[in-house]
Parts: structure tokens; C-alpha cells; sequence
């Protein structure tokens, strides 16, 4: 699709410095950019890139409008606007509604006209596929199961049965929903599998990322409430509650009932303990661990950053003793 | 089903307090139990809910009994209880025997009369499928695999070739076991790819997470033994030893050749060192790294619990200056 | 197959000490070792067993020759040698060539008449596949995807439209590469999804693992040159870039536009943040966590080895004081 920058800047209420006719017709960074790529400038740390860039515009905050080279799509979220605009320009393309003929489809579903079930997907009893949900080839959808109107479900997704899952959601390759939670009482002679009775339940506008695994509730169910997002290769366990808008990165683990807020913000491979409670607002830095439940909004962190290794193994053995020292110090 | 209290408390052994007529047909949370249904106490955290549930009865320890506002059915340990309970109210649904007809099923493949094998799923040469047992839809199995009597394997589950499956053992979606090892000889020109011989031995009794993996051997084999139980998003690396009845929580990493001793309990997101060994009986906590073999059982750990960011991050500071402090301080 | 010694000390360049008309026909471990089987010493760990070995010969360096039991190959590098004859003992089996009946081929792919297509697969739109390819039952292709000659790609694996994979590349079961990455802009109603418009480019000979993602890039490509590895579950973000022969073991995360080097070794279940660099050569122990960028070659750490629970705890809550205390102390 080609624009101009004159209707960009109107369309998406930015301030416009330089040629209102230019037209634009791809995305680019700064460093890459085509000549008739918008890029922006969101990220400071890339500011200096911005002089040696090739772009017919960039999208910026006022404060980078002065030093810029070209064109520039003024705003206060750079980043919000170059989203809009570049979904303005790549819309996502149209699925054809209609079932693939290797597709197996139980007679008792009810999958919606506008619907696509794409090759070997299949299809469960008593499961309601809404308005314009696209189903993957290869996607497994057990039984009972409820897909809200324009949810995106891609290759080799499982639903499992009794999964609840609201409108406009995605769910990328692999991810699993709704196996049975990690629930077993300790015999003399073994682990006694719990049956898993509770459901998973997704609000709408949620993200879930590619081999991502949500487990159903033990007995009430697990929830997902709308807006939240999820990275790749996340483990949630039986009856965690994730609030609106939160977000976890990558190969992060929320171990069973914990409580996450919401518009928390939770870094790459963060461990949650389970039955605990995180409060709303919370951003907790990669690879942190949070054994207890916070009660203040605010940023924790609990990883080290790499270190050299022979330092890092020096700190380290100190460490190991440090209390025993203090405590001998402390008999002196 | 329903059943009496006086039915429950006989057959599972319990003493019971209350109208042995009552009538369950459920089961539920202290907090939202239904009218018939039965609860458990089983974690003291949870015990203010007591006070307030409206189950028809709470399974607990005597020293709750007391406190307890309806009927209870009293046992030394109520979480083994409620899950012996709950297996009675809501038994494993019988699954159909035959071969859906979309199924790949090699000629030279052993399928027992009473197994089940789904939609699209695939089952190579010379693999031998075991009495009662469910292979899931798009589930892939090689060849010369054998699973034992009752072994359900889930949806897009991945066997390779060779692997042994024992009885009654749980694969849930998307689980890969016998893909080859992280084998590469370092060369000049770069990775030289080692031939995993081995392959992949379970016992009975093993329940594998979501998305789990385990490598098949070098030459020798990796062995999961007996009622070991592992969580989701689990990387078991080539010729590793899990001994029986041992419990891995969710995303740890086990790396090559190293040997977990019995009912050992690891908890998510632990990191075990190749070639080393941990004796029976060892408790890990969240998110630690074991780096060196550990010789007495017992609880071990060596992750911090997230901290507010600012303390974090002087803390760490001190911490990168520890060792040349203190050797600073020595030479005064 | 059978080789004597005298045929492998030729063909790979050892030293033979022992009877050189001695046939062997596989391999084994120094401890499991089967009478006409060759075994290696190169893990000095495993030194002790080198004593009671049964195996017919043992490859092994020259400093070990002496004390060798048995019949030895002498070499400097005994792994690689090691690799090499396992390859030549066990070479890996020709597929046959063709397309199953069951897989779901669009009429506009281009399919060597070389390549295997299994059982279930699915292969999108305008993609092309070399001579050679395995293409494994139940994969999924995207559109507009080229794999190739002689890569061998696993059951399930999914390749997102417009992935670009070099030749003799192994992607094992479960891996997904190209879909989109974690790209979100934070709106005051909620996460607009970003369009994640470039995609993954992968070169020559890389190995990827199960389970394994590589999100394609936002506007530029995600990019693995030629020689990597990657173990399984780990996840890769998008923009990411990682020079030839790095290689990173299992449960790792690399976020967004990280950049690692060349020749890298990153150890399990490492975090590597997002928009840093690390330089080629750099070695990062299991666990650890790179928050910053890394320029100098050499071995980084940051995680501790787990220790009794009783002291680890008292040694953290003595690190949580730190600051404060030396801080105090400061001041008298």
C-alpha cells in the first residue's frame, strides 16, 4: 500500500516536518531503511543511527525532531504510532472461511461459516468455533471446547477439552492449553495422580506464544484474563490467575495458584513460587526469582549479571561463608 | 456419581464427624464448593477458608477437626484422601479400541485389539502398541518402539524409533522422548555431529509434561525409572538416570549423563550440571543450579527471592567487590 | 559393519597399538563395552574404567596409551576421532525418495523429485525444497519457504512463511521457526501488537532442537549463521543474530536484537538480554545471566552452585543486608 506522509500524519495525529507529498510504501529501521521505508525512533540508545538514515520519514518524539535528517512523523509514542501505521500498511491478509478436506471434524461441533480449519486439524465434540477463527493445520482441538469470534489459533496448537477462550486471541504453533496441572499426592509407595477436574479459561485480546503450556485448574479452573500477553515456551501450572494486561516474556514459570496482578510486567525466565500473590503493577527483571508475595507495586529484581569467572568463583566461595564470618566477627 | 459419607468414610478409611446419610456428588475449594460437594484441607495456608466453606463435607487432619462448620471425614494424610476421593467420583472415561481410519499405521506395526489410535496419528514398523493403550491425535511414533499395557499417550506426542515405554505411564501434548542428544565433537571447521546409539528407557508409572523432552543415549541408553513424574517444558539430556519415584517440576535442565538418585524432589526451573550425581533423598529448591554431585540427602538451594530492584542492585555491587574487599581488608 | 583396526587406524589416522586384524562391528562405553566393540577415553573423569574394560579397542590420547588394557588408537583428539568412526560404523540410513499420500502439498511448491515428504506433512505456497530434504510426518511448511539440499527436518516441526534454511541443517521434532516474536507496544487500553514483518534466515549445517523457537524478526531478519547449535527449548527472539559455530545448550533465552559472536559457548538455561552484543569466543557457564554487553573473549558466570538450604538462606539474608551494613559501617 502507498500513502503520503500528509495522510499518515493525519490518519494517525502526528505533526509533520518535511515534504507532506512524499510517499511511503514500506517499514525499514533506521539503519536499513528503503527509500520509500517510514522507520522511527523509539529505542534512544539507536539514536545515533537516526543521522545516517535513508528513510523517506521517521516517526519520533519532538525532542529527536530537530537532529532529524528527513522527514519526521511527530508524537509522543513513537512506538504506538509506528505499530498503527505499519498495521495501516500490512494488514493482516484475509483467511478463506471453509474446512480443509483432510480436516476430521466431529459431527456434534459447531464451527462457524466464516471459519477456516486448516489441513489435519481436528476438531472435537460439542466445540463451538466462533465468527472468523482460523484453526492451523495440524491444530488439535479436543472436546467442548469455546473459540470467541477472530481468534488466530496457528500449525499444531492444542486445545484440550473444556478450554474457554475469548475473541481476537492468537496462539502460536505448539503452544498446549489445558493438560492436566502437575498434581500428585505423595503415597509410601509412589505419586497418586490428582485428577485435574478444572478448566482453563482465556479473556480476549490475549497473546500466547509458541510451545507455551497452560495447565487446567485442579478443581476451579486456570485464568488467563483479557489483554494478558505471553512469550514462548512459558510454563503456567494448574490455577494460576494472570490479571488484565500483564505481560510475561520467554521461558518464564508460574507455578501452581500463584496470583499475578495486573499490567505487570514479568522479564525472561522469571520463576513465580506457587500460592503466592504478585500485586498489580509489578515489573520484576529477567531471570529473577520471587519466592514471596509482593505487596507494593514497584520493580524487584533478584539475577546478577555475568562476571568474569574467576572473579564471579571468588565472589562466589565468599559468599558461601559470608554469614559464618559475620557471625564470628560478631562473637569477637 | 454420588455417594454417601458414611460410603466415603468407610472405603477410604476415614473417621467421620457428621450425618453419614449426607449425600457428595462433587468436589470443590474451601472457598467455592458447591452445596454437595467435597472439600480437602490438606495445606494450612489455606485454613482460615475453613471457617467460612460450604462444602457438604472437608477431608482433614484431626487437628482441624475441631474447627471444622460441617461434616468432616478425618485421615492422617487428607491430600492422598481427597485424591483416592476424587479418582472414585470422576474414574478415567473408558476410551474406544480401534484405529481411526485417518491414522498412518505401518504394516509391520504390533497394535493391541484394545488400544486406541487417533486422528492422523502415525506408527511406524515394528512397534508394538500395548493392551488399553490411547495414542492421541497427530501423535508420531517410529519405529521399533514398544509401549507397555495402559499407557496414554496425548495429542502430538513424538516417540522416536527404539524407544521402551513402560505401563500405565501419562505422555502429555507435545512431549518429544528419544530425539538425538546435544552430541558434537569440536572440530576446526566447526561441530562434528556424534551418532546417538542410544535410545530412551521408561519404566511404569512415568507421567512426562507438556513439550517435555528427553534424548535418546549416545550409546548407552537414558533411563526414566519407575513412577518418576516429570512437569512440562523439561529438557532430560543423552544417558541421564532419573531413579523411581523422583519429581521434577516444571522447565528444569538436566544436562548430559548426570544421575538423580530416588524421591529426590526438584523444584521448577532447576538447573542440574552433565556427569555429576545426586544421591537419593534430595529436596531442590526453585530455580537453583546444582553444579557439583551432591553426596547426603537433604534440601539445597542457590537462588535469592527477588528483592526491591534499587537494594538488588546495590547489593550485587557490593557483591561484585566482595572477594577484593575482604583480601584488601587481609593484607592491613 | 565390520572393520578391523588396522582398516580405522588408516582411515583416521591413529596410531594402532595392539593386534591389527582385530574386527569390530560397534561401539560402547569404557564400562558397557560388548567384545567387538570400540570405546573412547576423552572425559579424563572416566579414567578408572579405562582399567576394566572389555571393549576390543579404545581410542584415546597418547598419554593414556600407556596404561590402556586393551587394544588402542592413538590420536590427539579422541572425540572427534571418536565421531568420525561412529559415523563410518553407523552412517546414517538413505531415506526413499517421494511424497506420502496422506501429505497435503500445494500445487505451487517445488518439490525435488529427491526430497521425502512423511506422512501428515503439510508444505505451503511458492516454497521450495532441495534434493535431499526429509521433510518428517506432520511437519508444517509454510509459504514462500526454501529449505536447502539435504536438511532433514524432523516430525512436527513448523517453518512459518518465508523462513530461509540453508543445506544439511537438522531440525528435531517440535522446533518452530518463524513465527512471530514478542513485539507489542504498551497502549493506555493495552498491548498493540507490532506486525513482525521480517523472518528467519538460517544458514548451512545448523542444528536446532526439540522444541526449539526462533521468532522471525519485526522489520529485519532473525539470523543464525552457518555451524550453530542449539539445544532444545530454547527460545530465540526476534532480531536476534548468532555467528557461525556458537552453540548454546538447552533452555536458553536470547531476547530481542541480542547479537552473540562467533564461536560462542553458552551453557544451560543462560539469559541473555535483549539489544546487547557479545563478542566472538565467549564462554558463559549453565545458568548464568547477561544483562550487559560482553567485548572481551573469555569464561563469564552468575550463577552459584546450590548449597545446604539451612546455610544457603542464612548467607542470603546476610546479602540482602549488604549494602546497608557496609554502608553503616562506612559512616563510623
Amino acid at each position: 500500500m502507498s500513502v503520503t506522509l500528509a495522510e499518515l500524519a493525519t490518519r494517525f495525529g502526528c505533526e509533520l516536518h518535511g515534504n507532506a507529498d512524499t510517499v511511503v510504501d514500506t517499514v525499514g529501521t533506521l539503519d536499513n531503511a528503503a527509500e520509500r521505508a517510514i522507520s522511527f525512533l523509539a529505542n534512544p540508545q539507536y539514536r545515533s543511527a537516526l543521522q545516517r538514515t535513508r528513510a523517506a520519514a521517521v516517526i519520533l518524539e519532538p525532542a529527536f525532531a530537530e537532529g532529524c535528517p528527513v522527514a519526521a512523523l511527530i508524537t509522543t509514542d513513537p512506538y504506538v504510532t509506528y505499530a498503527r501505521i505499519a498495521r495501516f500498511l500490512y494488514p493482516a491478509p484475509a483467511h478463506e472461511p471453509g474446512i480443509h478436506p483432510t480436516a476430521v471434524v466431529d459431527d456434534d461441533a459447531d464451527v462457524a461459516a466464516t471459519a477456516q480449519i486448516g489441513a489435519h486439524a481436528i476438531i472435537g465434540a460439542q466445540t463451538r468455533i466462533g465468527e472468523g477463527v482460523s484453526v492451523g493445520p495440524g491444530a488439535v482441538i479436543g472436546n467442548n471446547v469455546s473459540i470467541g469470534a477472530g481468534t488466530y489459533i496457528h500449525a499444531r496448537v492444542v486445545l484440550m477439552d473444556d478450554t474457554r477462550m475469548g475473541e481476537r486471541c492468537v496462539l502460536h504453533p505448539g503452544a498446549v492449553i489445558g493438560a492436566d496441572g502437575f498434581g500428585f499426592a505423595r503415597e509410601e509407595t509412589g505419586w497418586l495422580a490428582v485428577p485435574q477436574l478444572g478448566k482453563v479459561v482465556i479473556g480476549d485480546d490475549v497473546n500466547i506464544g509458541v510451545n507455551t503450556a497452560i495447565d487446567r485448574g485442579s478443581i476451579d479452573d486456570t485464568v488467563i484474563e483479557s489483554g494478558v500477553i505471553l512469550d514462548n515456551l512459558i510454563q503456567i501450572g494448574h490455577n494460576v490467575r494472570i490479571g488484565e494486561h500483564s505481560a510475561l516474556a520467554g521461558l518464564c514459570g508460574v507455578a501452581g495458584s500463584a496470583r499475578i496482578g495486573r499490567r505487570c510486567m514479568i522479564g525472561g525466565a522469571v520463576v513465580i513460587n506457587g500460592h503466592i500473590s504478585i500485586c498489580d503493577d509489578v515489573f520484576i527483571t529477567y531471570h529473577s526469582t520471587v519466592l514471596r508475595s509482593i505487596d507494593e507495586p514497584g520493580k524487584y529484581s533478584s539475577s546478577f549479571d555475568a562476571d568474569k569467572a574467576q572473579r564471579w568463583r571468588r565472589n562466589a566461595t565468599r559468599f558461601r561463608r559470608l554469614d559464618a564470618q559475620l557471625r564470628r566477627r560478631a562473637r569477637k
